[in-house]
């Protein structure tokens, strides 16, 4: 395994491979590696010749005053620190190595944003519902680090979380629109046995806190019953998600929504391809699951 | 030469020269081929085993509002119709064979702009002045357009006229940002022997009105000479241009700046680096034309 801390070093190893036509898998990643990466990383070891991993914490992703949070100044409220996201990177990279990949890429901040740095990937109308609403700013970020990784890996196919719904949506539609040559390949949510959708940001949670943190996977597990019990009606099923969040203090939702798959606009009456996704803030952790009918 | 219509063909064909290393030269047009672009495509014939010319003429940096006139809808004013831009494919491709061209492509604007199409890229600050300040969109449209050819073509070098200074600056900045593997190569404007700036939109022009559109190389002419005399003042040197250009009377001034070449900010003092730019309306044609001090 070889990591790699330089764009100027990747680009032309790589390049080797393309030549040869060797197909490339590309994961990419904040780091603080879990199970949900794994099958990812799985995956991509399976479909192609060499794996890529990147560990990038994109400060654009969170929000548009991240200049502020990485010069150590007061932290906007409601903005994630970008400080505070967990790196554990010996951890992540003896992780990577378990699992047979060819590249770890961590660029650093400075070279992925240098000084006059001013272009950025907008993907309209997915980007403001959902998260998009109580994070401005964060998928004009991940859409534009995304482009900018997939320009330099180059892959054949690259994988995403299932968890991060909108954001698989948005960054198919992008590599879509943009003729990026990649495919994109969205993997299933990986779950604890308690239910829990992995996240990175789980590690935030206190004992309490993640037992209060189930309420995202059951409300969803409820809503997929009522569905089953023949409930169309989004409103009523929507009700009861957050009946049955509020049950729990400490538990403040930021949204719960019925969307078609393709357009994120919301539906009245629930079919096929439709999206359910959930924002809980549990304390001061925000976390997110979805679930697609 | 083979000329490929659609976006499906081009990319595996494409695909097989990368593979084995041949070089792509790309040249991005919306075609009514000019003398200009023969210098960008003999530049390109020269450096790499492939040339690759496309021609397409891109309705969303006609501005916002582009829907409209492919609609057939009255044409909001200020905005150049997208149906009047020239379109002799047939003469365009003849020229084309002649230069040894080994791919023209051609793609339709149903298969660039899809129903759902959502994507943009955007170049903050360089996209809003100059000729963004009259054209809101414009560079949003370029920026867009350009991302997308480079994505389906792949090209090791990519040619663009200094005519358009403002757009080539813009694509330079954002192939830098996006990490997006091609190099930039931007070729001398092309003048007529009277020193107006080779343009398709010259096509437009009458015959009175092709003498009253010299004041454009006219006044940057007078720019430089008052330079060479240790005229350092842009605003000077401006309002000299100005009046040159105010004695045609129909020459309507859009702007006259004289800019840092890498920020576009407009500059006090000029020294070197500068970017002496203009756009004057001669009738109903809008013309641009720069030089680079």
């Amino acid at each position: 395994m070889i990591v790699i801390r330089s764009l100027r070093k990747i680009i032309p190893l790589l390049r080797k491979y393309k030549v040869r036509n060797k197909s490339i898998g590309f994961v990419p990643t904040m780091g603080a590696l879990h199970k949900g990466h794994l099958s990812l990383i799985r995956e991509a070891r399976k479909e192609n010749d060499i794996v890529v991993v990147s560990i990038f914490v994109n400060p654009v992703q969170f929000g548009p005053k991240w200049l502020w949070l990485s010069e150590a100044k007061p932290r906007p409220s409601g903005l994630e620190d970008f400080r505070r996201y967990p790196r554990p990177i010996k951890k992540d990279l003896s992780f990577c190595l378990k699992e047979g990949v060819d590249f770890v890429f961590l660029p650093k901040v400075k070279e992925m944003y240098p000084e006059g740095f001013k272009t950025y990937v907008m993907v309209e109308e997915l980007s403001d519902v959902l998260c998009g609403k109580s994070r401005p700013g964060h998928f004009r970020g991940v859409a534009t680090v995304v482009t900018k990784l997939l320009n330099i890996v180059g892959p054949d196919n690259a994988y995403f979380g299932q968890k991060d719904a909108q954001q698989a949506i948005i960054i198919k539609r992008m590599v879509k629109d943009l003729n990026i040559p990649a495919r994109i390949k969205v993997m299933p949510t990986v779950r604890g046995k308690d239910g829990l959708a992995l996240s990175s940001r789980n590690t935030y949670l206190s004992e309490k806190e993640r037992k209060d943190a189930l309420v995202l996977s059951r409300s969803l597990k409820l809503a997929r019953d009522l569905i089953k019990r023949r409930e169309k009606r989004a409103k009523k099923v929507i009700l009861s998600m957050r009946q049955l969040i509020q049950r729990k203090k400490k538990a403040k939702i930021d949204y719960i929504d019925i969307v078609d798959i393709s357009t994120l606009k919301p539906v009245k009456k629930i079919s096929k391809n439709c999206l359910i996704a959930l924002a809980v803030q549990i304390g001061k952790t925000r976390l997110i699951d979805n679930i697609i009918i």
